[in-house]
């Protein structure tokens, strides 16, 4: 490598961090990486017995691959081979999630998978972990960084060519390096939040529910998803409002919660018997969109993942998304000799498509509220599957594009619409041909009535 | 009245905090107006030698006449009868504002506005201005204010039953009530800026053009507009760009200046003998739009003007809906005697049509942008018109329901749009029937070949 070797600050040392990290470590540079959290591999960083599960797909794993993570990573993860939805009335009906073989989403432990991030990064040369350690200030024009140790003690400064805000959805990086600048910026937070609950193992060791599967609880004020985990149980997300009548806030007796299960997920019920403790114990989640523009400044400072844009987590796309940002700003480092010309193309390579992504995002909370569990949503998928099988080269349905390949959102959804106009064409021809066959035998009736009164 | 005299905090003395101030007096309380600027009546304050100017509409109006400063502010002021539109090759074309007499606006200075409304405002009883106080923090909780001079010296703290954050766009009262909410927030920076120019009093000592209108200079790349002062000058304001091949970064040198003006504004270039001087040595200012939401915390806290809504410039309205703020918010505390009630009822009164107002601002913008100077544009404003002469009570145009009435923005939009719905239905039937005519025609020509031949 003919390159500079280069000083690297990344601050954020979650999943897109460190992967950021490994991958600016394997370009020849030296990477110092803050985390104001504790290290994930250590015993303090247990969050509190809560497991947060996370479904890998094409473009995560892609990612992985690039710095030859991805199968020691799918050995610690668990296939999802569908998607599978529960309705109230405990009527139970699979949707398959791709239509080839490999067409399958990983669910693994988030702690588990940062664990082999960090600990490969660590192992690359060139990379130092700082852990404890609270970024207080940046100063977007020299690269210099403040850090202070979050026990308490002495703060240091580090000045890196290049700082990375890996330090999500509410970036301090962002914030300083944003500051004063025309920056745009929106913070969206949906009126619902979540709380995760579990389905444990049966008491025969078995999995109580069909495990190598997504599970879904549609409905239209309060939804569920489970992902599997290795040891036969699945961590579920209860996704509902806040406040008002169904709403976390009205589950505050047991009763209450025992009665909002039974009627709304019933099966699910009796899968979790600490139900009552968990709902009570676990701390509410919010979820919240963000999109904002500038990602960078000059050839110094540049945003990944969920500091440059955050999603609703119901495309499973925040993680995958993160992940993929750090390929295509490795790619644009590599095209681009000139740093400030590499990071405006990142920018400008990425930011639409995961605008696209939030959209999308947003899309489909509302699906999983309101259309999952209708006939005319599980047809049309259902002829988005087939039209799929017929012309496996020619269509691909949208999930499919962005789930299982690395098209990007944008194209995606462009590919998408073109579809569905066809679909919609083919509707409207059909009907149309129906009508005039219709016409056409009404008349040969008319002429028959005619040529049999004459 | 029989209410409890309560004690409120303003935040901000600009427009909508002093006229806000003046309205809750009026309702019996004591108010404290804290503003971190100086007086600005004061020579202190005087904006280096720019003058702004403002279009005063129907709403700022009704506002200033409930609490009877309409007429003062009105001896202050210079009506605009008409628009009138500037082309690149000289022509000129007047548009009237309204179709009825008192259909027009009313071109005031920023200074003289504020100094009336900050005069009136001091000399009612309870009403105590505090200039050059900065707020430092605030207690959402208690309504605890701590104020510090701008110029050093001891902080201060108040306690109050509400707190109005009238402290503009970058508002710190909404920043410290939301903090840690799940607030939704958006700013959008426009790529334009905007600079203050001047059209003098003729040598003579007469307006250089018609002064009892507002003057446009429309256009793709750059756009003016001038708003009439009493004295015979005008004040324009120039927009475009803050970067590009055509933008402020390029008018570096007089020949520059010279050279963008002749091509573009040609007859307004020969209007500003100090046009170089003033491009040189203004600034240039930001637009941004603003939308939010919580506008008010508990029965502590709310906001008002910019700190709730900024809007770009385009349609006029941003003092004109800070001051409906004033008066919805005063409407709502009278109805509401819970003040958490009344603070609940503004905001659901108010964001749905400041967010129109938002979007009518940006739409006003792409049309002095891209569509003023069209023949089209025209044509069908003066159908619009047309319609609202013949119709007076049933067809409204919407530039004159946002202007020159009060109908809330959003219903403005929504009456507009059924207005173009009907003028799209006339429009098509208008095409069938000449179509039908067309054919009926062919027909009888052709059946008249056809009893030719016979």
């Amino acid at each position: 490598m003919n390159r500079r070797r280069e000083r690297v600050v990344v601050v954020g040392a979650g999943l897109a961090g460190s992967l950021a990290a490994l991958y600016l470590a394997r370009q020849g540079h030296e990477v110092d990486i803050f985390e104001r959290r504790p290290d994930p591999r250590s015993a303090l960083a247990g969050p509190e017995g809560r497991s947060i599960n996370l479904g890998l797909s094409a473009r995560g794993m892609r990612a992985l691959d690039g710095v030859g993570l991805l199968a020691d990573v799918l050995k610690h993860s668990v296939p999802m081979r569908d998607r599978v939805v529960h309705s109230p009335d405990g009527g139970v009906r699979a949707q398959p999630y791709g239509v080839r073989e490999h067409e399958i989403l990983h669910s693994v432990l988030r702690e588990e998978l940062i664990s082999l991030v960090v600990s490969a990064a660590e192992a690359e040369p060139g990379v130092r972990f700082h852990f404890d350690s609270l970024l207080t200030s940046l100063d977007r024009e020299t690269g210099t960084v403040r850090v202070a140790p979050t026990a308490g003690g002495e703060a240091s400064t580090v000045t890196a060519d290049l700082v990375v805000g890996a330090d999500g959805v509410f970036s301090t990086v962002r914030q300083q390096m944003q500051h004063g600048l025309r920056a745009n910026y929106a913070q969206d937070f949906l009126p619902w939040g979540y709380k995760e609950l579990t389905i444990p193992v049966g008491t025969d060791g078995q999995p109580r529910v069909r495990l190598e599967a997504l599970h879904v609880w549609p409905g239209h004020e309060a939804l569920m998803v489970a992902h599997p985990n290795r040891d036969g149980s699945l961590t579920c997300t209860l996704f509902m409002a806040h406040e008002g009548p169904v709403s976390f806030a009205a589950l505050d007796t047991p009763a209450a919660v025992r009665d909002f299960f039974r009627r709304r997920f019933p099966d699910a019920e009796e899968l979790m018997p600490d139900l009552v403790r968990e709902i009570t114990e676990h701390p509410v989640g919010h979820l919240v969109t963000v999109r904002t523009a500038p990602w960078r400044y000059a050839d110094r400072v540049v945003l990944i993942g969920d500091a440059a844009h955050a999603v609703y987590p119901f495309y499973g796309q925040g993680m995958n998304s993160a992940f993929e940002d750090c390929v295509v700003l490795d790619e644009c480092l590599t095209a681009h000799p000139d740093r400030a010309a590499a990071l405006a193309a990142y920018e400008a390579a990425r930011k639409p498509h995961t605008d696209v992504l939030a959209d999308l995002s947003t899309a489909n909370f509302e699906d999983l509220r309101d259309r999952v569990h209708r006939l005319g949503y599980s047809a049309s998928a259902a002829a988005d599957r087939l039209l799929a099988r017929l012309l496996p080269q020619r269509w691909v349905p949208l999930y499919a594009m962005v789930a299982h390949t690395t098209i990007p959102y944008a194209d995606a959804l462009a590919r998408a619409n073109r579809q569905d106009r066809i679909l919609r064409r083919a509707g409207a021809g059909l009907t149309l041909a129906v009508g005039l066959a219709a016409t056409a035998a009404a008349l040969r009736v008319g002429r028959r009535r005619r040529a049999a009164r004459r």
